[in-house]
């Protein structure tokens, strides 16, 4: 146990016997960070255990100082756990607080822990711990969501749908299909998360304040001990480094924009002048003004939320704007950004997979609004091509048949064969064939096309990614 | 006191008789407002009040309801005050937890607040109201920090620095003229936040849902008790604008920018290499492995707070993008951001006005830098112009004899006169006067410059100003 | 005229005399910004005339250049009006390409221009002058805006369309009333930028470098001279304040939101699904492939633009962000994001102006939208109020006839009487007036309301407005 | 050759047949992109031959007019090269225009080229290909960079400069080590770029307008043609996505913000105050009115244009928000901010390879700088963690011992022998080794650290790595 006091123990008084003066209380609001950077406390242990057992692996410390260390963390974890930890403003930050109450618990072993480490290499190293299981369960998630989708998909490869550009309607295509462009975006997503997930898992720990140390650590030792892929190969940058929270946040507010992309649709496709699907009542709210109301907030709001993320993500690069080498106290603006763009993203992608499940799809609905718009015409175009047309004058003639069927308030399939072989001697009965929303949908037969053979494919294949 | 139930006491179970189910409990999670936009419950009071107010003096609701609503108002104030208030996610937000409390406390009354108004109405009255109240004391911070620079300023008018431009030397200022480039930013803040109050403060309530209303409310009363400027014109406008929103954030923005700019001459000047301050140790920290450091965090961690501010803009923006009218989900992103830009303002507008005044000085320091630089240099160009020279001449001539110092390493005053003379035989012995750090400030004595003169009419413009 | 050489002329070899080599041309073109501030031409010899005519006001300069530096400047200003004056990527920028060119035509009084004066100030005058003027034009654009959406408001005051909430039907609204929701946001933007010209039109010129001059300028002279409020009081301020370029970006995006609300909703309605308007071909394109389309582009785009207009905010205030006093080169970033917002947010008013004119409203199609969705439930729970339910027994109660109505597939004005009377015994032959789109809104007749009367009253207010 | 008219000829009367009248003048400046997007005229006659290729060996057109198709783009590609291709306003875009021109070249092979794709997957096809190719040539810059910098960092592997972290000296690091730090940001930024390379390589043509085509296309072949890793799976997605514009433009964005903390240094080290560096004349400019100025305007402006590569990925990520599948007009104004980004980052990669070759190091000023401020206070509280005292109580004995020397106004390793010891008995003659500048950097020989021989291992290891 301890013999001499712990400065630490002091700071409410003074940071050390330099200062003349305690922090102003303003001062240590303003500065404090515990109160939001407590929830790093697993990720500041792990971090802690793994320095502690190569301190003694390399005889820095004595093993029964690493003995104590582990004892006194294992409790701290237990306290923590079970609500009994008493945080500490006059502390700072998870980081002084768990050493603190250390050195309470175990004495000298507990003031011998930060041999060789400072806490600029040790908060690098514990947000980059935190974030990398953040991001597994981000992709566990993101696989969750794929899944709902594919099986919407699934159930839904033959229902015809208008496909719009503009949001005008333009061609028919598969609600299958149309569900599986979301899947591939979310595919994307996991796979950038993976990519990013490489640079968040290196070890900054032995970089000390800024030039390393002097102690003779092994820092490949603690980077396999926590399971990193590499070291960080200067302390200059791996203290000062926030690269992999910009880049998670980037990756996060495409995540988001996609998001925001499906939400959209929801909302149109729930409104009463598309009527194409309902979603469950409990994700939805009623208004407190009008009884008829029932609103699709869910989507409404992730929708709104994608402002949020992309903000953390702004804010995030003006902090890091212009920083001089190495530490500087703007760095621990990283944290509130980044752990509500963690947040807001898993609560998203979870209550996302669940509502696609409580997605009611109506058929009727999207083949009477696909029959609003001509959206055979590329169809017929096609047709006079095969008959040996060049497509230019194709798409002219068949701009020709349109305006026609306008005229007379009809579709293009219900035009009779002799005013359609004006536009084109060629034209034969067949031609109805491609005319008809169901004929056109086949006819996109080709990899990614619309086409329900096309379409179950790319689900089998999801199917077998995603298992 | 009410005879039939409450609808709001069965929200958990369904919105209302049209659900089929309740919402599920992480929808509820993922929708409710209610634990960060609590913080408007004086608002909210505020505004039912004077809404209960003109609905009875328009003989909408009887007197006795008025004041059933106005003791129920009471009680819940003094309940949320006093800490006694139960907050339920349940009821989403802190108008309905209200509101459900209030008919609790007295029945039908209670059922007939909401007459006449929507939640869309109220919860933009609210934020308007609360806002409002924030900008006031976010001019009154402005006014202090202003206050502590000019006091600073008037300490040291005398005292000579180098003025930077691409932080190079490059002409000798007046520390006091430096510090009220500071006042003349955040008096521009100050006028911008007065700018955006003439459109925070108008009144939406009355607009209800987004259509207006069918009772006959007086709009312009209830504007007059809440004290404010005008009565939103639109219905659907007054439901869905969040420009002033947008705009509080985007002037917030601006005066956290004027913040990092502070914070970044602090911190350079703090610097051993500048070494022109010092700040109070009470607003230092000191490190967790160098012992000798003392840290200006408060200027860093501000300058990386303008981050966060911006991100917040960001994030407003990105929300209100490509809204369709009216009132949709997607606005209840509005408040955290919001919310966070006002404590973040403030928090750091009051902590800057402390610190300013823990500031020590070091002239010889900063006149040591000034003789680093040539920065006389441009005195001696006035001077020859002022002997007949064009300007583009004498600066081209001064060239010279600065490349004639630097190879003898000395500075231009210390060049002899004979040397000087090769550059412009019209050289005198009066030149001396203006090459010195002293001469040079006197003599920029216009509307604006830096002669001492000129700061101190200024400091006496500011009092007056700000008094 | 001169004897001596210019400068200026030299510039290709080498910036001053104290340079040992000239600049390398990677560096020439990274630095010169000639090519996009050429455009402040107008400003930057309307600043120089304003200059000169003080200078010889103050006797620095003689008569005899000032009349030189003038007819210099009115060659030099037809030069570049009729495209003979050459620009040189080695005289940097306008200033100086238009200063060496006066020196070449005029000789040492040209040389005499820049007594007193920096680019620092000048560059930060020209900007100012040019975007007052700008301002000045946006602003006309804006009227002529408002004044277009007026014009088809005042046309479709009957007009009957659902109002949305949450893009469900809420309650029937006027569609003129929904035409007037733009005209106050663009009403506000005009508001918001006749705040920012009065910090915009403040004139930094007299501050020279950085510190003032040692000239007996007039500053305030020249600020009438240029229609300038006032002058910009701390020298340092005065050259390194971008303040009122974020501002006008800030609220130039500010108004493209508005935009792309509009155009989100004009894309909607354009829809097949929608149908509620078309516009005219001219702002129309098609499809490369599909015959049939007429794309709604210039909504599409203008949405699009959105984004381009904000990205420009941030960007300028990420420049401003940390950068210490006074001027830095960084502000040179300053001018091409501010161009391309003028230009886009003119290019967009102007485009929109014509095309709301280009709109055809069918009626018939928003009535019918309008009828499906329960539009006056609210007014069947008004109706019972004011039979004296309180107002959430009557939202429940109405929450059940909406339900009935569902389940029998007919609106609420449908069901019979006796069917409505089992929701509330009060209910009288009467609700069925309240029970019609037009009857509803007719009723929402107060202030900002949707009645009409109420509508026609806001359109005389917004014509004398804008006249 | 043609023998009926070609429909793009007509295209400034109508866009179709469809159309009764042209578009607007207005409209068409506002719509049309040839004017920035013809600069993907190689990528686009690169997809075109490619498409060409295919479908000739699929037989959907004949061999006949693959040749013309290929003779009239071969024609076309040097009339562009050459400056003799006349890009008209009319035919909107790249793609139209030359598609015009090739039947204008060779009649109806031309009119044949756009059978089976649309101009929604040919200009996601060729902006792909576009960057993708702009890539490559970024990473070859980023490796030029690392270069230089390895290049300084080899030169002065061996000079002493205070670390700083807050801007105050913290401990003695090695020069080459400070560099070395930067070529670890931007191997980052390669590696990055490499990630997203993958996600930018694969292809969109095929996907048609929205949903795929009729046409028994083989998409696989089209991808190898043009070196593409895979095709894009789903039509809708295909055609709307561009994460791969945001993930580049975010990649982008943290280069550049490398870019702005090393100007912010260099800014920092060639001041007066710091006197650290000098760089060479031709990457400064001079001030119009002051004589003796040398201004680091390189690295300003490049710490400037971070603002504006920011604020293209802020546009970017807005335009892309909330938008519905498939392909929207929006879309269109992703070009110019991924092209300027482009254009802004190779400009500066290319100028800062250049400029840090153009770098002066002084070293007696590094030297001097790092010996104000008690750099070596760790060292001493290591040597006495190795003397047996925990690290936390020797952290505490050193504070006083630096309050010592601050009070004697001496360096740490002036104080006598007798004086250290009063701190702490075990103190011994050999105490001096570790409080020398060299002896503490040298001290540092862990993997990562500051000490001469580390940072010769990472210049070994950067070398090959960049061979």
């Amino acid at each position: 146990m301890s013999s001499s006091p712990n400065q630490l123990d002091k700071k409410s008084e003074a940071w050390s016997a330099l200062f003349s003066e305690p922090m102003s209380d303003l001062v240590k609001r303003y500065t404090s960070s515990v109160f939001f950077d407590k929830r790093l406390w697993q990720a500041d242990i792990a971090g802690s255990l793994a320095h502690a057992e190569m301190l003694a692996a390399q005889n820095i410390i004595a093993a029964q100082d690493h003995a104590d260390i582990q004892r006194g963390l294992a409790q701290i974890s237990a306290d923590i756990e079970s609500g009994n930890f008493e945080w500490k403003l006059d502390l700072e930050d998870v980081h002084l607080n768990i050493e603190a109450r250390l050195t309470q618990l175990v004495g000298d072993a507990g003031k011998r822990l930060h041999t060789g480490r400072s806490r600029n290499d040790q908060v690098a190293t514990d947000v980059r711990l935190w974030l990398r299981g953040e991001m597994d369960l981000i992709n566990g998630l993101l696989t969750d969501l794929q899944l709902a989708l594919v099986s919407i998909a699934e159930k839904n490869v033959d229902v015809v749908m208008p496909g719009f550009t503009h949001l005008q309607v333009a061609q028919p295509v598969s609600f299958g299909h149309h569900m599986l462009a979301y899947v591939e975006m979310f595919a994307r997503d996991a796979e950038r998360m993976l990519d990013v997930r490489k640079r968040v898992n290196r070890l900054p720990l032995g970089s000390a304040a800024l030039a390393g140390t002097s102690y003779p650590l092994d820092r490949e030792r603690v980077a396999k001990t926590l399971g990193m892929e590499g070291v960080c190969q200067n302390s200059l940058d791996a203290v000062s480094d926030r690269d992999f929270a910009i880049e998670f946040t980037a990756a996060a507010s495409i995540a988001m924009v996609h998001i925001s992309r499906l939400s959209e649709e929801l909302v149109l496709w729930i409104s009463q002048s598309f009527g194409f699907i309902d979603i469950a009542d409990r994700f939805c709210t009623g208004s407190s003004i009008m009884p008829q109301k029932k609103n699709p907030d869910v989507p409404e709001l992730a929708r709104g939320k994608t402002g949020r993320v992309v903000g953390h993500l702004m804010g995030l690069i003006t902090l890091m704007k212009g920083q001089p080498l190495a530490y500087n106290k703007d760095n621990q603006e990283d944290k509130e950004p980044l752990f509500d763009t963690v947040d807001t993203l898993k609560d998203t992608l979870r209550i996302f997979a669940e509502m696609v499940g409580g997605i009611t799809v109506k058929p009727e609905a999207m083949e009477r609004a696909a029959l609003r718009g001509y959206a055979t015409a590329t169809d017929l175009a096609d047709y006079m091509v095969k008959k040996g047309l060049p497509f230019r004058d194709a798409h002219e003639a068949v701009a020709h048949a349109v305006k026609a069927a306008i005229s007379h308030n009809v579709d293009l399939s219900e035009l009779p064969l002799s005013v359609l072989q004006q536009f084109n001697p060629k034209i034969e009965k067949d031609v109805y064939d491609v005319l008809s929303l169901r004929g056109s949908m086949n006819a996109r037969n080709t990899l990614g096309g619309t086409a329900p053979a096309q379409v179950s494919a790319q689900i089998a294949r999801h199917r077998a990614r995603l298992a």
